[in-house]
Parts: C-alpha cells; structure tokens; sequence
C-alpha cells in the first residue's frame, strides 16, 4: 500500500504516468524524462530497465528533468506499473490483429483529459527501443495510439514518441491564445495615430508635388495609406515613421556627400 | 538561377524547407533529417555547419532520412538560405522586444498550409543548440513560432523543435479518422447477432433458475444485457461467447476434479 500512495502521490500532478517497458539505454530514459517534463509530467515507471537503476547517463541526458521533478519508480511487471490506474494507452506504431480503440495522439489526448477530470489516474506505456510493446501489454490496455506521420518513413525514437504524446496532452489543456501580436513597451496604433501619420504624409507628398495630376490623388493616397495599414503598426513604430518624414523633408539630402 | 531551381526542385513536396542555422554537431542534424521525414519534409537547408557538411555522424544519425528522401543543401548566410521563399517562421522559445506575430505551432501548421496552397514556398528558421536564433535572423521572418510548454521547463533539443513544428504541419494535412476501432479478420457484430447471444444466455439462465424470481427477471436481463452491449463486441466474439456458453452449460464440470 505504501508503493500505491506513493504512486498516487508521483501522479499528483494528475497527468499520465510514462510507462517505458524494457528501455535500454540510460541515455534514452533521461531524454523520455525532459520530455515528460517539458509537458508537466513527472510520473516514470520503468518495467525491468535493461541496465538497471539509478543511470548517471540518464541524469546526464535528462538536462535536470530527474533532478527538478520527474519521480522515477522501478517495476518487476507491467502489470504492477499499471496496478493503480484506470485508464491505460499503449503508444504503437503497429497495427495489430487484436481488435483496439485506435486514437491519434490529439484524439487521445482529450479521452485522457476527460478521464483525468473525472478523477481517474491513468497512463501511457511505452516499448522497448526497436521492438515497441509485447502484444501482451497491448491487451492491458484500453486504448491504442497511434500517431499519423509518414507512412514511409514513421519510426521514432523512444524520447520522441513519448514528446509527442506528452506535447499532445499538454495541448489539450492549454489556454494560450494560438496567434498573438508580441510587442516590446508599446500599444497597437488607434486610428487617430494612423490618420495623423497619413495626413502628415500626404501633406508633404503634395508640398513636393508627388502626387499629382490631381484625379490621380485619390488612388494614390489609397495606396499609400493601405501598405501601412496592412502593417499593423505600433504607436512606437507611428512616431518613428513620422520622425523619417520630418527627417527626409527638413534635413534631406543635407550631409550628401558632392560626388 | 540554377541554386534556386534546384532548391524549388527540393522543396517540391510542398512543405516548408527547414533551415538550420549554425548547427554544431553532425549527429544532431541527423535527428533532425530523421524527423523532417517522419512528417514528410525533404527540404534541408543548413547556414554555416560547424563541424561541416557532409558529415558521416549525420548519415548515422538520420536513421536512414538522409538517403531516403531529404535532400541537403548549404549556405553562407540566412539571407542567401531564404532567398527564395515568400512565407519565413522563426521558432524561439524567447521572447523578444521586437513587434511580431507569435503563433502556437498547430496555428502556424494552418498559416503554413493556407500558403502552400496559394502556391508560396515557405521555410522555418532553427537557430543553433542552446543559442536559438540571433535577433537578426528573426527579424527576417514573418511570423514567430513558439510552443507552449511547462514554462519552467520548456528547452527543448533541435531535433525535437523540429518533430514538434513538423508533426504539426503534417498533422494539418492529415484527414485520418481521430478516433476508430480497429478489428482483425472480423466485424462489429450486428444487433441480430447480439440478441441472439442475449437469448440463447438467458434461455440458459432461465433454465438454471438464476432469473428467479420472476418479477426480479426483467432488471436481470437488462443489467447483463448491459454489460454486452457496452463492450462493443465483433461478430467473432459473440460467436465465442455462445461457445463458451454451450461448454458451461453441456460440459460444466466434467473434468472437475473431485478434491
């Protein structure tokens, strides 16, 4: 019972726990762990690592993951990695004969959402290096995922395929707005900035006589002004482009060297 | 001319040239081949390598990519890398003081396939390992790329960057079902079937004297009823389940032995 709270407690975070069965190389289990980390997952459960446990090569390659929270935890069984979950995804690549919900990764991610905020704890196993997962641990599990890639070219490695999940996952609860306008100290221009700055223009474009004939100023003041509304200018970017006119107009050509 | 045909040549599965900007080690463009072309990318354009170019590290890295499909291609500056293209991302994880549109990798997947298919060739900026991009080169782009991550814990390593843009731009494309059942040689069953084998159990049933008592009978039923429906059964199943049925019932028993 001590080894289940203390697994519940790893899951706090309340997302899956990363399953690898049989991993190899110390190196790949500490790059799964950034990973996970990446995406906010902190609960490692290996079944029988190959080389054993603690890896210094998995610290190493981990970039700090094992060491700024993700919690490992070794296992004898997939069975006993799995005991106290209630939802469990096995992450393949190949399509097996048993009959399986097959999800993509984004598909999955929103069942195991819904499933997270029902309060069940679950997680996702992962295969040996090359040889993927036994169809005895398939069966375990409730659901299979399966990422669409390049049906010619679709093997990952095991850190990108537990990225791809993880990201996916991590996604699905994401509030970010997906397309923003980043700016330094400034504010988008209002219309009145803009307007300042294209009368401005316009006024000295017919000071120096750019824009005539006269039934052609219409048009062209058209086109003038939409290059720089297209631009989605900041108040910053108004007042410098008015210090250019000023410039241009007052001092230019002054420092022109007479060759 | 003749750089820029073969560059369009290159870039002719349409997706986006991923262009790697002072990349160190060979091992790492390598991985990053390998995950272009999991996402069906070919157009690799690399801006001074360190350790040079070819590089065999890369070839062994690459699982592969490197002879089967992604195409190389150097160059001196970013200038010269992007000369051809008409729509430019940068992928930072930093955020800058300059004015720009930052877009989520899965919105900037829509941007990209919207200018592909008005027929814009398109390309995405990676800066070096650990460095990221210099300020110059992402004032280049047009659109900034950042994926949200654990913001205590969000570097990431080339080739992942790369995995996770390219899943996006090849997860856009892709018009898998989400979600499906997957069966071998068989079928969902049919209700015909379901209620056959609901029929033949509770004839069983009724004849052990487990439905008793009588008024108990319909709640019974439909709670067993129940649990085989949710179970989504195929054809083949239900087949082996009056099987299973017919050996309780004819052949309980018979080999028990009599401790």
């Amino acid at each position: 019972m001590a080894g289940t709270d203390g697994r519940s407690a790893a899951a706090g975070s309340g997302g899956p726990a990363i399953i690898l069965i049989d991993p190899q190389l110390g190196e790949n289990i500490g790059m799964c762990a950034r990973a996970m980390l990446n995406n906010g997952l902190t609960d490692l459960r290996l079944v029988r690592p190959r080389d054993g446990w603690p890896s210094e090569k998995a610290v190493a390659s981990s970039s700090g993951a094992l060491e700024k929270g993700v919690e490992v935890k070794v296992f004898e069984t997939t069975a006993e990695a799995i005991a106290d979950l209630q939802g469990v995804y096995a992450t393949t690549a190949r399509p097996r004969a048993m009959t399986q919900v097959v999800m993509t990764p984004r598909a999955a991610a929103t069942d195991m959402r819904s499933r997270v905020n029902t309060g069940q704890q679950i997680g996702i196993l992962f295969g040996a290096e090359r040889k993927g997962l036994h169809n005895d641990d398939v069966a375990l599990a409730d659901v299979v995922v399966e990422a669409p890639l390049n049906p010619a070219f679709s093997s990952l490695n095991l850190a990108q395929a537990v990225l791809l999940v993880g990201y996916e996952w991590y996604q699905a609860g994401v509030e970010k707005a997906p397309v923003e306008q980043v700016m330094g100290d400034t504010r988008p221009a209002n219309r009145e900035e803009l307007i300042g700055l294209f009368e401005h223009l316009e006024r000295e474009l017919d000071d120096c006589g750019f824009l005539l004939p006269v039934e052609k100023r219409p048009t062209m003041t058209r086109n003038i002004r939409n290059i720089f509304l297209r631009a989605n200018m900041t108040e910053q970017e108004v007042r410098t482009l008015r210090g250019v006119i000023v410039g241009l107009v007052k001092y230019g050509g002054r420092y022109r060297k007479t060759d």
